[in-house]
């Protein structure tokens, strides 16, 4: 007596959750010492210090219902003002308050923009593998469809002729997630034009625009020193769905944003009927209190020097043992190639070693796995025996 | 180029919060102190203490992951637990950690409960009238239609005879809001006796359960020593959506509850599809910090004696004027029948005296109006001028 759809969703296995589970069941048999979980995204680098000073001072030098009142539900104009002012400076955005919808976090700033854009059980809204697997989910509860575009793993960037070939009169939007979640890849500026070349051009074959939706709760988790792209600047029909979950290491208290641009087609509507989805759904506004603590810690991020040195440190240690890992240049993931053909098969001779890393075929991409490096460096040099036991059963 | 029932949505006019605007902007013309802004139901008595104290007290002795990381979907499981023990020495209740899933407040609660109970569009959900103007908006959203009942202006219960007629093979679900936004009532054990015994009796002819939906934001927020009810002690098959948003005057911080009690029935299927019905909307988990706050303030209330003295000058002063008041016993809003036929006509001279007060019309209940209390005492004594003269173009 409830609906299917949502009880197989609901109780639904989730590889991640059961590995994690099995390496907290595991500690206590063998030791947390000897169990390696590499499997969650869960930052382990503080917030920065400006996140506590921040809450404190609201605390102290405001009224109770100034910090927990209702916002308007876009989000706390001053709040809105702060973020424009911050795109503006940082990315020569030329954005307004009013572009702005503040959010419960990244997975809300997707799933109110799918909503708000999907007009048909036609719709179809287009996938890049790697992808993070609940990108389907959100895509089914707006009620469009998923095509989704198969790996190119020789770059990780983005085959734009299957990119081409994908795209039908159903095509309603694509999502891109740079730095991408499990690849640990960033697209380049050569990337966003040429698929912004194909986009725009598309979009006018059919008829209709194209939206490119930039999940992009990496973005400042990136390395080697590579620029952070403002990808509207490169296709103008982007919508951005952000989220502060992992550059202040705040994912449990859900606060992010969706930003429509003015340069977007039809930019007024979409923002309204963003506006009109996150109601629909019962978002109301986002958590007051974190509101204005981002507001007051724009432009800080959390230690990334951290997930910087981890990444070096696994990279190069997997790399001497021969395995074949993609280079990463973002987010706090090392993308493995599995030695053998089969990723699950691989990743359970490592789960019997104690090392916990998760095949990617619910990500699209098989043969590969997921290594999640925001974790202690201790745990990182420890690893190393198992990760060279494993490597010996295939030389 | 947006889904078009998101850009309507989205764009609405919201006559509480053109209301709001307009005093504003009239408090800039005429001066603050003239207007009176009866329109919404933002608590102003502040946060209790322990709000304050439990963030501070969290923020000095955890480490940033423990109060800022990810929780399990549903929340995490000490606050969980902690909610259980509560209920089950206040209420008697008999309930687990696991039969609570956490959300992000009260709107959240509803729209995730509807879509997991709604399997088809055919699928009924019948609401009370009056009722909160957003629960059609989350009717739609989980893909069923409401049903409306008319009110019982003699006693703002439930008519029973109306109810039993409004039940169809298509009846999913019931939501009653007791006590009551926007009339102020509360359900009597009596009301909540006979509603059982219809429903029970109904789930049988129609072979299905049908499920009631308590909506208890104000749960605590009673007078006079009425005592606060445990739904599913009359009704079995109830659910409990929950929100300390009123409670704890907490509105911007969006937490709440689920309740799927055992005694429900196919309970862990619909605790199940509660899970996935949040999963698909990208809700993830309520926010961590205040997870945290609820489980160190449970029992404990804003002071509600403000709103109780507040109630008690604005009755009495209107009655006195000749009003006719609904009997205010819950809430914080007292709902008062116009003196002409149109509650808008109404509202309007009304307004002209700068006295903001809501027609009840998207309440389901034309020709009376909502007169919010949660405002400033000598705001209430001030208006009494403007109310007089109000009522003296009826006489």
């Amino acid at each position: 007596m409830a609906s299917k759809e949502m009880y197989e969703l609901g109780s639904q296995a989730s590889v991640i959750r059961d590995l994690f589970a099995y390496g907290q069941a595991q500690a206590a048999v063998v030791g947390t010492e000897n169990v390696f979980d590499f499997s969650i995204g869960n930052p382990t680098v503080p917030a920065p210090a400006c996140v506590k000073n921040a809450i404190k001072d609201i605390l102290d030098t405001r009224e109770s219902a100034a910090v927990h009142g209702y916002t308007a539900a876009a989000g706390d104009v001053a709040v809105r003002q702060g973020l424009a002012d911050y795109m503006n400076t940082t990315y020569h955005a030329q954005v307004r308050a009013d572009n702005f919808y503040m959010t419960c976090g990244a997975a809300a700033s997707l799933t109110v923009t799918l909503k708000a854009l999907v007009e048909s059980g036609d719709d179809e809204v287009i996938l890049i593998a790697p992808f993070f697997p609940e990108y389907t989910v959100f895509i089914h509860n707006a009620g469009a469809r998923e095509v989704i575009l198969p790996p190119d793993i020789t770059h990780f960037q983005i085959s734009l002729e299957a990119m081409g070939k994908a795209i039908t009169p159903h095509t309603r939007a694509v999502i891109v997630n740079s730095p991408n979640n499990p690849a640990g890849t960033v697209y380049s500026a050569e990337t966003y034009t040429k698929l912004a070349a194909l986009l725009t051009k598309k979009s006018k074959e059919m008829g209709h625009p194209i939206y490119l939706i930039a999940d992009e709760p990496y973005r400042e988790i990136i390395y080697d020193g590579l620029p952070v792209l403002y990808v509207p600047e490169f296709y103008t029909d982007t919508i951005i769905c952000y989220s502060y979950s992992k550059s202040l290491s705040l994912p449990g208290e859900r606060i992010g944003y969706v930003l429509v641009p003015d340069c977007a087609a039809d930019a007024q509507m979409v923002y309204a009927a963003v506006c009109g989805a996150a109601r629909a759904m019962g978002f109301v506004c986002a958590p007051h209190l974190f509101q204005e603590v981002v507001l007051q810690c724009l432009g800080q991020t959390s230690d990334i020097g951290v997930y910087d040195a981890n990444r070096k440190l696994l990279y190069d240690g997997l790399k001497a043992m021969g395995y074949e890992c993609v280079y990463p240049s973002g987010a706090f993931y090392l993308f493995v190639k599995s030695p053998e053909p089969d990723a699950n098969a691989f990743s359970e001779k490592a789960k019997k070693l104690n090392l916990l890393i998760v095949p990617a075929d619910s990500f699209g991409c098989p043969g590969y796995v997921r290594v999640s490096y925001c974790v202690e460096p201790a745990m990182i040099k420890r690893s190393f025996g198992a990760f060279q036991a494993l490597m010996k059963q295939y030389q």
